[in-house]
């Protein structure tokens, strides 16, 4: 097992970049560039970043790094929240970011193939030709390979599902350099063990993943957005919770406290109210959205919900959505120099104004800024917690407080993370939460990537990354 | 590993017996019960059929088979199409059965904790109280917990997912006897691998189920009901995938070829044309149900659907509805003293029209008596063979002629089975469709079941049932 920081020798640099044609640097630029994410968990270099280009080269590369032990982190945009793509024990950053090919859309088949390293904006603008779009938006403009390992989701998931339910298939390599295919172009397959939906989520730490089969959907008919504000967040996270029960079609449900609210004016330009609000969106045809925003406004009017705003304008519609995914760099962006913890607790539907409440004391006791916005319609919230990275008690502090709050969080039925992954923070949650199936993750971990080269330190407890 | 068929010594079944207070039986009729499913493979008695009563239980009897070599096969209501509760090598056959307590509905969070042997109907009436329901409808009324182990789907999977989507979480307990949960509570989840999903559909070879939590749905305001007529499949076919391609909102969509329809109407006293047909369902507001009829009857109009015949009235939506789930037994009791053998190929949607034309020429060229109905809208069709159980030479004959079927299936890109799994009958079509990826699924069984007491001869080939 990995255990220690691995420093490449020159041998193996020189290995390494005869697989790859050259393309491997060990410039203190693409090492820093490779040594951190969008979190705040300090950086931590690669001993070399080698670009792969191809499914072969990834599977020449790992069979090279199994051999000689040597860790491999996969690499896409590095928009991670949770530390996956920090190589804490050195060895490779293996960067997919070239293999950016959309090969093949087949609208037919509502279907997508695409290489790993396509970013989401990429492949919807590509799609948008053939009247089709990839429903899964994570805030920033993530890899399909990257969103597909951490088991990415977004605004949509309620509408749409998450990559785990529009992941099709895929070619992945493993630890050993065996090149696999899991899944079939089909919306339905019973055909053995579902390894497609094992590796989507696995982090990196089962498998590399090179090309995937993405299931697309038709640009609906009609969209259109909406807005309504509460004088409390309590009243907000109800009045959603509410209308998921009723089953009102919605596409997207997004709550966003008052400070988020003030961070999104201040960062795009935007006049909205400066109260907590509820987004949402309605995807159909002309009536049947206008049916269904009526029927929202009806439930949220029973929650106090002021100031409904509908508007069908495409232009509009999509300012807000632009606005609302770029809530977290509009918190980072409230505070030069500092850097925002995210959390991604998830509870059962009927605890979340509650979970949600909790997290707040918790975080004004301690006098940390914050702000709270969430896919509520989802029970899955975020804290967006600030810190300065020249104060590193302060975020060993953050981490003991969001632990804290982790544990009530599972214990009133929910999980540390509903959509960002464990990554290196959430270890400890993970060993509390998942308890006795943590043992067969690791018994399938042992069985895939037998010495641990990839991405350790991630999902899984190693020795120098304990605390 | 398993390898012959095991009889149990009489000291084992006391042994066992003690661990059930008795609940073991070797009576003729019990093993004949336990010996065979609804499909055509020939009965295999277990050795003994031992009945268990809770988790605990279940884990005990486990921990003392895995330390016997006794094979297991776990046994809920024995509606498989595929011979998975068949014990091919012997040992026991363990009852869940009397497991079958709904142990918690909760409307607040939109889901149902069940023991794996309620079944799907007893659980759909007790939610009927609280206005939800349980979508999934395979036609049998299968347990929840045989549902989970072969990832079964059913007619309402277009629009609310199969058992993958629909199981949240899981109590099952492993060969070696240890008791595991699985997954949360929670509608999003991103810790750690997805262990749910990799024993949803792991046939009863990897872990025995014994509680789930399940996502359940509020009724929907508005349910209607459609037929349509066409005089060919091909165009009925056609008019459904292009309905996908629309986006329109469909709750249901299945095809049924002249000779369903006919069984349909002998079985349940029904009097539909005798013609290739589509069935609907369209769930909303009294609006959008009526407005998604609409769309469909356009599309259908220019494939030359005649007879839109359209219901809101509920009996007559439900009959429609039972007819179509026992379309199996229409079929059967078509034919006396015969057996249906049902395949369950999918292909990507562009495919679909041209894969159910392959199948129905191959079997009439070989003039096999069939009948072809599907769930098209998710590109997954099942052919029912007519066979007699005293005539084995034409059941070879059969399956030959399936698997070549299969083949070119797959090489279209499909897959071997769309929702009713491996079994016994499919091990040499995985192995030429799953091809490289089947080598990581031997991997995982051998690091979860290391003697392969679980469902021994399912999914993976074992050396006395290979052909």
């Amino acid at each position: 097992m990995i255990e220690n920081r691995v420093e490449l020798t020159p041998r193996q640099i020189s290995d390494l970049g005869l697989i790859v044609d050259g393309r491997i640097s060990t410039s203190q630029s693409a090492l820093d560039q490779h040594g951190h994410d969008e979190s705040a968990f300090p950086s931590s270099p690669p001993s070399a970043v080698v670009i792969a280009a191809s499914t072969e080269e990834v599977s020449e590369i790992l069979q090279y790094c199994n051999s000689e032990a040597i860790p491999v982190v996969a690499f896409g945009a590095g928009t991670s929240l949770e530390g996956h793509v920090v190589p804490l024990f050195g060895g490779i950053s293996l960067d997919l970011s070239s293999m950016n090919r959309v090969l093949e859309v087949r609208p037919d088949d509502l279907l997508a193939r695409v290489q790993a390293g396509v970013h989401r904006i990429a492949l919807n603008e590509k799609l948008a030709n053939d009247g089709l779009f990839f429903t899964v938006d994570p805030g920033a403009d993530a890899t399909l390979g990257g969103m597909a390992a951490t088991g990415a989701a977004g605004t949509t998931t309620v509408r749409y599902g998450s990559m785990r339910e529009n992941v099709l298939a895929m070619t992945a390599v493993l630890a050993s350099g065996e090149i696999i295919h899991t899944g079939r172009n089909t919306r339905k397959l019973s055909a053995g063990y579902d390894l497609t939906r094992l590796l989507v989520g696995s982090e990196g730490t089962l498998a590399v993943i090179t090309e995937l089969s993405l299931r697309v959907f038709g640009i609906p008919e009609k969209m259109a957005a909406a807005t309504v504000r509460f004088s409390s967040m309590s009243e907000g996270v109800q009045a959603a919770t509410e209308i998921v029960k009723a089953g009102i079609s919605i596409a997207r449900c997004e709550f966003l406290d008052a400070k988020c609210i003030r961070n999104l004016n201040a960062y795009d330009s935007m006049s909205l109210t400066e109260l907590p609000t509820l987004f949402f969106e309605f995807h159909g045809t002309p009536r049947s959205v206008e049916e269904d925003a009526l029927a929202v406004q009806e439930i949220v009017a029973d929650f106090g919900g002021t100031e409904f705003e509908w508007t069908s304008d495409e232009g509009e519609r999509r300012k807000l959505w632009r606005a609302r995914h770029n809530a977290h760099w509009a918190a980072v962006a409230a505070h030069p120099g500092k850097k925002s913890v995210s959390t991604d607790m998830a509870v059962p539907l009927s605890k979340l104004a509650k979970a949600v409440a909790l997290a707040d004391e918790m975080l004004a006791a301690h006098e940390f800024t914050h702000s709270i916005l969430g896919h509520v319609a989802d029970g899955n919230f975020h804290c967006q917690i600030i810190t300065d990275p020249n104060n590193p008690d302060e975020l060993v502090n953050i981490r003991r407080l969001v632990h804290e709050m982790t544990l009530e969080i599972i214990a009133m039925g929910g999980t540390c993370t509903g959509e960002h992954g464990i990554g290196a923070g959430k270890i400890d949650a993970l060993e509390v939460e998942a308890s006795d199936s943590l043992k067969v993750m690791r018994r399938i971990k042992d069985a895939l990537d037998p010495k641990g080269i990839l991405n350790p330190g991630k999902i899984f407890a190693a020795k120098t990354n304990r605390t």
